[in-house]
């Protein structure tokens, strides 16, 4: 039985400075939060329960990853500031033709230690290539996920039904694995990469099987602009032609999308995955966040993948998805902290099924992370809530429970091998470049 | 006498892929590197010389900050996501009224410790109360500065003589102290706030002392907008006329600035302090870059105070740099990697007087920082010029080195209390919130 209490620590529950209590204790059992009071550790409770010093340590929900590509952390680095098509055809295209099993097993791993690293404790991915290991890894490492095997339906229109098939079959046959840490989810790589008749077969099976769905939508101008030439709607609109919002849905990116289709969207119930470094450093520009917000469509961060981040940190995603709106717009209201502190915790939550109500409440799942505040950068302290948006990172991150377990102590990693990792990944990066 | 040797490192000197060498050995002796070779360390070597155990390090020249206001750190998170006149009028000027000595030397001190933690090596400074702190604490910690008592025209200009003159007189006394790691400049605020006369006699000052100038400018379109109301020309090229440019001089912010000023700005060989999360922060917008950098006008990178920033660490400043750049003008290749590096160091280190000719040679000041490269979000490493623009943290730093002298060895810092640090951050911020 998993039973603990946290002392000391101050606790910024959702961004807002007004939230922020100081010296408060936290009790844990079996996976759930079942006290949290801002207070010393009552005198009743018998030293029996193991207590964990928390002085100095901020405490936070953990943060949710709502968009990556795990295996290709592996390619970090592989190019940088070049287009986009360059990139992919020259660059990320003729490696990932190349990537074996260890290779992107190598890769995962690295992603893993990353984010539990930064302070992660959930994401949503999405990878075409022995996804199988994808979901084995995470499931080992204690995080949770909602994972899916892309999908995309360029040529030979025979191979969809077995392509869509494995994708389902992947998805059910790890359905609530780990207490049900790990979901599926189908996500067909793109609208322009999956020809309407198959994105509506896939949209059924997402019906059929009670499946989230998930595509990258309106990444680049460039390609509504195809797309509409080619099919007379843009993305988000054929889309809802498709099927694809009767389910729960995530479109990814979303940076060139219209009022009319951010009403289509809110009327849905849709979700956007924001991903603003990922998006400036492809030249691809800056999500209409405000509009959205105005809407009141659940926004949500991800980072992508390390090959157009290229990190995994959502601190620095925070701070960079503040930054830009305020920088572009050139309205230092644009956003406020809370709004993006909310983006990367609850609204990536419940997107990834982990809680509903809140975050970091009694009755809720122990899923928070720890942060040194004893830091020059964090200082003064009692200005936290601003802090960790604004001042943070994901290496400020000393500890990490999922379901009330460490997955990191003291930057220790627990459930990861990480000397292991680092080899792996240093020696199948150079047998990939010899390939 | 200083000597000693540090081996197995995997050197960076100046953002180039083509220029990272591994595995090398680099000799420094009293404050200068006298042997950098990609190789063991010769068998002829002495072994009474200490040697320092590099494997696993990465060494990079320092970073250079070219904007700051040091005392402001103790303001950081007073106020976000509020309209400029807001954050100054309502938020920013009423605790400087307050500000003791006492508070002036906590910020400073948290600054410095922020600045060495974060690699940075060298800043250039200015603050308009009590800066002879500045300049003291500063030596003190082994840090190079070019420090300037900061001067505003507004109301009586009877005062303009004393203040003109008490900021020659600081920026003389200190000159060059600390065997010239600290040296003195003179810093009128700006154009809008110091009226033309009381600019003429500073840039006179600068002149007959011999001493640099810099200035804010352009920060915001509407004071660009005022300005030419008011005087009939913009900024920049008013700077001229009233001599500004004829010591070396660095226009800070430079957010709105047209082609013909870039061009003037060229001519007279003035340097941009480029400050892009400050300007993005308070939605001044983001500067034109680009159109400098094909000017052949150097480029420096600054953070500005912790108070529109929230952190003093340059190579996140790098990122956005690049990022912001990519992100607005809809172009990856908008500025590169060894652009952005080249920025936050040889440039800054040129401008701060450090060094003339290049970083990290023989014969050169033994000025450089090490960083922790066994660390998941910075593998694989053989793409390690990437990942220190596009992946790092200044958290990554584990050590930094002054004129051969260790300022942080392993993550502790030697030429600082920390903890009292800290603890005086906290107590006096209090102080300054109660008042």
């Amino acid at each position: 039985m998993q039973h603990f209490i946290i002392e000391h620590i101050h606790l910024l529950p959702d961004g807002n400075r007004e939230s922020v209590k100081k010296n408060c204790y936290m009790e844990v059992r079996d996976g759930i939060i079942t006290e949290l009071e801002a207070m010393p550790v009552p005198n009743d409770k018998p030293y029996s329960i193991p207590r964990i010093e928390g002085r100095g340590r901020w405490v936070l929900p953990g943060m949710y990853n709502t968009h990556m590509h795990t295996p290709m952390t592996l390619l970090r680095g592989t190019a940088d500031d070049v287009p986009l098509k360059h990139w992919l055809e020259k660059e990320i295209w003729p490696r990932e033709a190349k990537l074996n099993r260890s290779m992107v097993q190598a890769g995962t791993d690295l992603a893993l230690a990353e984010m539990i690293r930064s302070g992660t404790v959930a994401f949503l991915d999405m990878y075409h290539l022995h996804m199988d290991l994808v979901f084995e890894r995470t499931h080992d490492s204690g995080m949770k996920a909602v994972l899916s095997r892309g999908m995309i339906g360029f040529g030979d229109r025979a191979a969809w039904p077995a392509k869509l098939n494995e994708a389902v079959e992947l998805a059910l046959s790890w359905n609530e694995e780990g207490q049900g840490r790990i979901k599926g989810m189908l996500f067909p790589h793109a609208p322009y990469t999956c020809p309407p008749e198959f994105m509506t077969q896939i949209t059924a099976a997402a019906r059929e099987n009670n499946l989230m769905i998930g595509t990258h939508a309106a990444e680049t101008a460039g390609e509504v602009q195809d797309y509409k030439e080619r099919y007379g709607r843009t993305p988000a609109v054929h889309l809802d032609e498709l099927g694809f919002y009767e389910q729960q849905a995530v479109l990814t990116h979303a940076v060139h999308v219209s009022e009319e289709e951010t009403t289509l969207l809110k009327k849905k119930g849709a979700v956007i995955s924001h991903n603003p470094m990922s998006n400036a450093k492809l030249g691809s520009g800056t999500a209409p966040v405000g509009r959205f917000l105005e809407a009141g469509i659940p926004v949500t961060l991800g980072t992508d993948s390390s090959a157009s981040n290229n990190n995994l940190d959502m601190f620095q995603e925070m701070r960079m998805a503040a930054l830009l709106q305020k920088g572009v717009q050139m309205d230092p209201g644009a956003v406020r902290a809370e709004d993006i502190f909310r983006m990367a915790s609850f609204n990536g939550a419940k997107l990834l099924g982990v809680d509903k109500d809140g975050l970091l409440q009694p009755g809720g799942p122990a899923d928070f992370i720890m942060l040194d505040g004893d830091q020059p950068h964090l200082q003064p302290d009692n200005r936290m809530a601003s802090h960790v948006v604004y001042a943070a990172s994901g290496q400020d991150v000393t500890d990490v429970f999922v379901d009330g377990k460490r997955l990191m102590k003291d930057r220790e990693l627990i459930t990861i091998d990480e000397e292991r990792v680092l080899y792996n990944a240093r020696y199948w990066h150079e047998k990939l470049e010899q390939r």
